[in-house]
């Protein structure tokens, strides 16, 4: 009997009504983290805070690593980048939403098994790199170009398939400029975080971060579509495992709120005196710029317009919102949801997949307003 | 009826058998992260991948924030800081090794409902302030004082008792010098991050996190020993409810190995190919110097000495550790257990205690050697 990879590997499954999550699900919850709602506040997402969702281990790369950058495949002139070959190229500085695909997939029932996400899956950084236009442009794609695949170093197994992780865009996607795809060497004007692709990392404005091949490594132009793990089997939606599924693209739009006042240690729950309590959150759409954000305040019942503050020309980031709420003594549910240009608008129940991605079930916030406004209130 | 806090607090509980984390244990797991183990590499930990525990929100404090430290109390001259104030004091930096309290809690039988952490709640950075014996010297402690009471800015309510998060240390322990406490303004060279106390925090080498209070607004210094809610409800070693229990205080010994090889994604298990493989970790303790590091690579039955690295005079951090082992195709588990100075290591079996503290149990690494060595071996 060998040792195989089958035997370490399990394949996908739903958890059973009322599983809890399991110690697989933990570990992941322990490593990867979400942003904490408060820090929606930021502009842009302090270090530390911003998501992160890594597949396999963060690369370990000390700072003197040579670290080339191929781009090869169907092109007329390959190129091979070190790091001051690539910033010989123009730099731009791009403030983008980044929401993970498997966002809010916790909630779902039945509940993939997988990273266990609630709804904080997000962060806001600015990124500093070379447009990949301009790298392609350089390296000269050839007319049968299908797909540009993207390899990191990153390296695991993943249902019996042992991969460096690798996802592909479309060449017209990849040469577009809007989105303007990037090949980023600098998050919030700093060298990147080992966790968020340390030397180089791709970022697709728009796009759920499977896009976003960290550790980059491998820039390959091929003309057949892409049919790698991370393509074809995972990141689809589905209904059953055996479908081929819709590939997973654009982020839907979403709103999320900062939970008011203060919360209960273990429940989390919101408490707020009663009074004025400004409301406020931010909103994002991958899809079509967001163009209006309604609150609700009794749990969907009545829905209130927010104030949507201007995106300042900066498409690809949240936009930050508010609403002044006059709280009074009881339970409360708090809602916001988000509409973009298109009339993309977010469910108040959600359709279920398969991987449990593309999420945007409504946020809800539960909050007890006390009966009086003083520090005794708690007796 | 009124709305109190009551409401939205419960007790502390224990899991029932079997009992998967629940969805308030995953909406603190969401929140607060470990440490990635692979980032065991690292000698100071980069920021983003340093433990992160907070009880409440994390407080928004926007650079200009004026932010006075008070000392008052019993002392002769009470202090009000800004921050040029503090930072007229002499500047210390020290490398510290910070671990959570409650590490290792999920791995418990029966499981404490709180943070659910298997083993990753650890970090190290190098910590810049003001060392608190310095401040309380200049405010002159007098000679009642008993305890010092460090208040945060934090706010939030913990089985029904609203509260800024507080902790006090004897006074001995605050002017002392075995460790030397600091009021940190730097965290590797850079103003502290939001969610590690930014702008001010206390920093107590050797002892768990709860003793370092975050966004320090307040030292006080008291002539009766402090009773508050983090001192004498939570924190403390018991084995029933009711006891008055143990407090905490010193981290005990532990040693981390890097997980070798590569993980699966969805179960963790990891996988290396025959031949060696460089095992490597950490090991640290708040009692005395770790002066030993055994390795096991089949679940117990033997142990090696690993090769410790010497500390470079810095006894609050963690020393790497490394041993050479030859893996042969199957299936092994790997231990490594920390001896300090004044024998104290660590359990193959947890003692159990109802808040699930201090928890030191042996780590046990699972790690599939595969058959052969190519690429082929997922086949």
């Amino acid at each position: 009997m060998g040792h195989r990879l089958a035997d370490t590997s399990t394949p996908a499954r739903l958890a059973a009504p009322d599983e809890g999550i399991g110690h697989d699900e933990l570990a992941l919850a322990t490593r990867n983290h979400g942003l904490p709602l408060e820090a929606l506040r930021y502009d842009v997402t302090p270090p530390g805070l911003h998501y992160v969702l890594t597949h396999y281990d963060i690369p370990y790369v000390p700072e003197d690593t040579p670290w080339p950058l191929t781009v090869a495949g169907r092109v007329r002139r390959p190129l091979r980048l070190d790091p001051a070959g690539l910033r010989a190229f123009p730099a731009v500085t791009t403030r983008v939403t980044l929401e993970c695909a498997g966002n809010g997939r916790a909630l779902l029932t039945p509940r993939p098994v997988s990273q266990p996400w609630l709804v904080e899956a997000v962060g806001t950084a600015e990124w500093t790199g070379v447009p990949l236009r301009l790298l392609l442009a350089e390296a000269g794609v050839e007319a049968d170009a299908v797909d540009v695949v993207f390899t990191g170093a990153d390296h695991g197994v993943e249902r019996g398939v042992e991969q460096d992780y690798q996802r592909a865009l479309p060449v017209d996607v990849a040469t577009g400029t809007e989105p303007e795809v990037l090949v980023a060497y600098a998050m919030n004007g700093a060298p990147l975080p080992p966790q968020h692709g340390w030397p180089l990392r791709l970022v697709v404005p728009g796009w759920y971060g499977m896009a976003h091949v960290k550790w980059l490594r491998e820039v390959t132009v091929v003309d057949a579509p892409f049919t790698g793990f991370q393509q074809t089997v995972a990141y689809r939606l589905r209904q059953e495992s055996g479908e081929e599924g819709e590939p997973l693209t654009r982020i839907v739009p979403r709103a999320l709120l900062v939970p008011p006042g203060f919360p209960d240690f273990m429940s989390r729950a919101r408490v707020v005196r009663p009074g004025t309590v400004a409301l406020e959150g931010r909103a994002w759409s991958g899809r079509a710029p967001v163009t209006r954000v309604e609150v609700s305040t009794d749990a969907g019942r009545g829905w209130h317009e927010a104030a949507l503050e201007p995106d300042d020309g900066r498409r690809w980031a949240w936009r930050r919102w508010h609403y002044p709420w006059t709280a009074a003594p009881g339970e409360h549910e708090l809602m916001a949801r988000a509409t973009d240009e298109q009339g993309h608008t977010q469910p108040l129940r959600q359709p279920w997949n398969r991987g449990g991605f593309a999420n945007n079930l409504v946020q809800r916030v539960p909050v007890l307003c006390l009966e009086h406004d003083g520090p005794g209130a708690a007796d």
